[in-house]
């Protein structure tokens, strides 16, 4: 199962958890393991808890550790200045597998499934939810 | 599967391989994918040679790129100081998949399944072990 | 299914797509889940856009958080000097689940699989694909 996103990128940090939980329910797989994934190299997939607090420590802790800024060989190469992009989707990774029982993922309560655009321009993303039957 | 542990909080980093060995070992799976898991956001679950220095080398090295300090708008919003906590946990993920092979999780001889709680608490805390046979 | 490469170790990058597309198609499933991993604790596997300048990136991201040095508790005890390396496979990990459509591994068209060798020394490592029908 796909559906698509639209987002700002700059790490645009977005909360997918109910598009993730109706493909489970619509699976109507009872135990097993769903992986979430998006094909690209600008973008992550994880969980938070989704509040506009965390949101921007997530994004101040990430830029310390990727700054958003020209100083990487993938600008001075190409030109194409979202180096930090690359590198943060490379440490997050956007893949993402979640157990699933009783029809419905095994999440926290305060646990949501986010869906991080990296890249440094507006985005068109399509996200896969893949479902395997234990 | 399930089992529960006891933490102390503040990136408790605890070998939890035996258990889940054990946890494969009684599902007489021969072939597949294991999935580590934890419903929590202030958690993670990864491998690591588990010898106390690179316990203490990983523990400053989360406080270098997450510290534990107050100056988080998780903790500024909501009283919560834990923000450190939540954005470790996103970076690290509480989910880990490993092969199963002949029965046995494919790891390395010096590679241990560690649960991190990263919480401000001590906690109990749950984990799932779900088993897909391949 | 296995395959092994040879690596210069130093956080060596190293593009596995190939090896590992051919392994989903020998698999003939056509649909499911691929998990790649080595079992090693001083490795790790992600995916990056596979070009010289992001690799040199991502090498001085990683550098930042965890640099190549001797002030590491794991050296000072066992004068075993690898202890970033440690670090960094716990951090990325060496464990990746990749979804498979129609026998093909869903990736980006800029989006190739790594494995990366953090160890101080050149080895051979042997990396593992499980492939999961669903």
């Amino acid at each position: 199962m796909k559906f698509s996103i639209s987002t700002k990128g700059f790490t645009d940090i977005i909360d997918i958890t109910s598009e993730v939980s109706r493909a489970v329910k619509g699976s109507k797989i009872k135990d097993g393991i769903c992986l979430i994934s998006s094909p690209g190299s600008t973008c992550g997939i994880t969980t938070i808890e989704y509040e506009s607090g965390l949101i921007e420590d997530l994004k101040r802790i990430l830029e310390r550790v990727a700054p958003m800024n020209k100083d990487y060989e993938h600008c001075k190469k190409w030109g194409d200045c979202n180096g930090y992009a690359h590198c943060r989707s490379a440490l997050i990774k956007p893949f993402l597998a979640i157990p699933i029982e009783d029809e419905k993922l095994v999440l926290g309560t305060w646990q949501q499934i986010v869906f991080i655009d990296f890249d440094n321009r507006s985005r068109e993303r399509e996200i896969s939810v893949k479902i395997i039957s234990s």
